[in-house]
């Protein structure tokens, strides 16, 4: 290591993050709300919020194109932006897509992921309005921005969790975490023996959940017919753990969640065990969700306690630090961010 | 090559937009008012027009950071984009800023990477707002979205210039290509002896204009205290030539231009006769000046012709198809877009 030089590694992602953030200085901009550290910025333009969030995916850090079909990842590097929005409790309207390719693309290639980006857009509602595409020497980059707006009175931080909150969890953990781990034993089999045919459609809904994940945008129109504001909100790609903690250090507590009120598919479960993998780690730590992660008022319980897609784990609690998980057998155990890090070294 | 696959260069990144620009169909939201194919998209919210553009840069395609202190990466990963948007009459107000770095990178190079941002930041009066930081197995790549706005009144597409406006461009042309050259071949001078000091304190003007370029903002403003709105306008990243193909596809007419009426400095000049490169095509096909190209009503010549800084080179004309240039010697001829090509093979 060189005198004087610091490895990304060090610090981690959220680590460099808070470090550039902090020399960011004051807005220059005044409908400038919100900027680095929630899931999107916010921008006020004529008493309007505007959300504007961003993603990178990049070949052989975050995807795999000899079991990814490209046109799944079209779909998935909208989605996440999509849930980013979705977690200010705001909708989607437009996105713009940077594409890098190298050589060993073709048109065809490019147009299936395309098409995977067009359905997305059809699902999701939101038009595609503009982008770059250039020339890469190692693989395919996509970074997708994505635009959209919430009602002033609906806009949901991390930052907003009081203490006695109700912490709510949409869908089931850990399956897109199991589906990769399928996904690369499938990939380790085919290598060694190429006539070997992929064993996955026992596992479908795991590789489903990690090759084309859906954006809780359901949830936001649900919560919205519901006059429900959340009192904030992320959405789960780094895993429950990660983002328990965001939440946490936002608003200033901690959380406590039952680990027998922890939604999980069977077969999340099932295949965890197969791959001798601990499910309550899978579910904590496993990351790519995409699931929505929020805390409701109390007084909001009876009006979603019957929904079939909304878990209730936990609460808020001022006498917490952190976030701490109870286990079946009442042990209490601290929970740690042990989500992505793409950094190499850590 | 493979049957049924067609490659990328066959069409050309041009060519590959058009193909994937065609398969859009109608836009879902009723505030899309302009996708692909102009310097940025234009959204409508609250009978306000918001502008959005977005710029990606690979190590190794667009840029070496042998040469390019990664500062000014920085700072010209911005200018691109606030140059995208002055193109359509408008003010950048904030970014956000996709990274993904390989683990060559110490904290300390993405700090001075920020540096250069925030510099640009100070400059274009603009807020830096969010972002995604990732790894990345080979470099560094740096995916930037601009959000801007302008007046509905005084938005200036590509399509928009009539028979007889008068063409202008701001600025001197070549520089930054001639700046590329000098770099270059310092660089192979260090390569082959790595205690030559580079000699570029004579081509500070060049390395400038290649490595820290500024968006002309100014001149939007300019054009704005003289309520003139240009009836058409792009900025210039592919060269002159290019450019004016743009105007013209875009317009629906050609345009006559004069040789010489092009704005080259002396500098340019001189390193592109020492470099043994026609100087013309230096001006025509450059590209990285991030001048602003645009028409005018011929009306509006009065109050600008004494402008210091803004060239008229020629006019539109619909008896001309695409471009043509008017020799010193009187010759006519046609304009070719031989400008950036990243993609290998072309």
């Amino acid at each position: 290591m060189n005198k004087g030089r610091t490895e990304i590694n060090q610090l981690g992602e959220f680590g460099l993050i808070d470090r550039l953030a902090a020399d960011l200085g004051p807005f220059r901009q005044s409908g400038t709300r919100k900027g680095i550290g929630d899931d999107t910025a916010v921008v006020e333009s004529q008493g309007h919020l505007q959300l504007i969030t961003t993603d990178m995916l990049l070949e052989g850090v975050h995807f795999d194109l000899s079991y990814m079909p490209i046109m799944h990842l079209g779909y998935k590097s909208v989605s996440v932006n999509v849930s980013d929005i979705a977690a200010m409790n705001g909708t989607a309207r437009q996105i713009v897509v940077a594409l890098a390719l190298s050589n060993r693309f073709s048109v065809e290639a490019v147009e299936a992921l395309y098409k995977g980006i067009q359905q997305a857009c059809e699902d999701y509602k939101i038009d595609l309005v503009g982008g770059d595409t250039t020339a890469s020497r190692s693989g395919l980059v996509i970074s997708i921005t994505a635009i959209g707006d919430v009602e002033t009175s609906k806009i949901t931080y991390r930052n907003g969790a009081k203490d006695g909150d109700i912490l709510c969890v949409t869908g089931d953990l850990g399956a897109a975490y199991m589906g990769l781990q399928v996904l690369e034993r499938e990939k380790q089999v085919f290598l060694a023996n190429p006539d070997m045919q992929p064993d996955i459609e026992k596992y479908k809904y795991l590789a489903q959940r990690q090759m084309k994940p859906i954006a809780r945008t359901d949830i936001i129109h649900e919560l919205s017919d519901l006059n429900l504001v959340p009192t904030s909100m992320i959405d789960i790609s780094d895993g429950l753990a990660s983002e328990i903690l965001h939440l946490s250090k936002n608003s200033g507590l901690g959380f406590k969640i039952y680990e027998d009120k922890l939604p999980v598919d069977q077969m999340t479960y099932q295949t965890a065990v197969e791959f001798k993998l601990d499910p309550i780690t899978c579910i904590l730590n496993g990351g790519e969700d995409y699931e929505l992660l929020f805390t409701i008022d109390q007084k909001d319980y009876e009006s979603v306690k019957n929904h079939p897609d909304i878990h209730f784990i936990g609460y808020a609690s001022a006498e917490v630090e952190g976030g701490v998980l109870i286990t079946k057998g009442g042990n209490t155990v601290s929970l740690k961010a042990q989500g992505w890090n793409h950094f190499p070294g850590n």
